[in-house]
């Protein structure tokens, strides 16, 4: 097994960058400044027709969709923890994940990159200030869900829903999300973030974890 | 193995149940109303608050999301080949698998339901407009994937990607886009709505393949 993790700091990458380093795994971090739009590099676009973050290459094999990336190195390092490994633990953890991943995730795309919904710039803030109320709701129901969390999302072991969920946490921030006005999300995603494993992906990104700036 | 799925004619539920129907195994359908809004009646959301099909209820356990459901009945019913089982080919099917569930299918919801992303009626057509235009592409990236069928999107069998496939399709006519434009997907809809244990689904959601009106 040899791979390489396409990843931009800050961005969804984070949920199989830091699962690549629970695993303990050897991998190469390959960094993509989505800020400089070197996604859209004839390059990166040999890579990734789509132009975007996640991608795992193993072998020879170009790997995009988080949620597929996710799957296929849970099968090969089934010891990770990255998802429970059998029945209906795993049936409701891909439930999460599959929800944040086109629910949560699409809905903080609206905020982020409004112009992939329209190319008008007043619907663009109509769709964006819409998305982020929206927004707000979903990270309250990922809230119910962490402070279910006995100690991780998944149970004993930390997992992919726990780096999901701390991710879209910090994309709260942006949206005008306090994280401390959902407190056990915000404590689970220091904890994990905390982890020693975890901690190497939080270094690599230069992960602030709390980009909140209450508006002056 | 006691299965219920709750379905909605013409909706993304076509895909469990499709699987479902070619699985063999017995299951009991639940129609849901979309037009007269029964996903939002007290009853169906003591089921899924949510208020969304497709559900799955395996005993006493709700389940949701497409991609969750299917991972689940494939892990029980391995035999009837709704995802390759294992390997690279496993994880290119997931990886089709979760783009139309993030991408393809959330475009097509900015077409049909406008109103989950703004409440003003000018942002909402300016969204469903441009969102049209998107899905047309997206189903181009569709077609070049059914270009390449043999027989099956995911080889030999017939499996969710068809049944996806068939779906996203389908709803292109709303959007405006003439299946026989897509000749391809075309033909392979058309080939997976006639198996005989597709049929039955079919039949029991009275599926018009092509609901596409030429403007006058
Ligand atoms: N459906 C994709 C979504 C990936 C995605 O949203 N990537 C974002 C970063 S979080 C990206 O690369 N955006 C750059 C762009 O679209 O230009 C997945 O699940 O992996
Ligand atoms: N993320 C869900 C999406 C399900 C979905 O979009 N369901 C639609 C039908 S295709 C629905 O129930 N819409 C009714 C509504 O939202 O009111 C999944 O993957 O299962």
């Amino acid at each position: 097994m040899s791979l390489k993790l396409y990843f931009a700091p800050g961005a969804c990458s984070f949920v199989p960058h830091s699962m690549l380093e629970l695993s303990g795994v050897a991998f190469e971090p390959n960094g993509v400044k989505l800020h400089k739009n070197e996604q859209r590099s004839p390059e990166y676009l040999a890579i990734n027709p789509r132009g975007q973050v996640p991608v795992l290459v193993d072998g020879d094999e170009v790997i995009t969709q988080i949620v597929a990336i996710l799957l296929h190195l849970d099968a090969q390092l089934p010891e990770a923890g990255i998802l429970p490994a059998s029945g209906l633990a795993r049936t409701r953890a891909l439930q999460t994940l599959t929800w944040m991943n086109n629910t949560v995730h699409p809905t903080f795309t609206h905020v982020f990159m409004p112009e992939k919904y329209s190319d008008d710039e007043a619907v663009q803030k109509a769709v964006r200030a819409f998305a982020a109320q929206s927004y707000r709701g979903l990270l309250g129901e990922i809230e119910a869900m962490a402070e279910k969390a006995s100690p991780w999302m998944t149970g004993e072991r930390p997992g992919a829903l726990d780096a999901y969920a701390l991710t879209l946490l910090r994309w709260g921030g942006f949206a005008g999300i306090d994280p401390s006005t959902l407190p056990a999300t915000w404590d689970l995603a220091q904890r994990f973030a905390t982890l020693p494993a975890v901690a190497r992906a939080v270094e690599r990104e230069r992960l602030v974890l709390n980009i909140y700036r209450p508006k002056a």
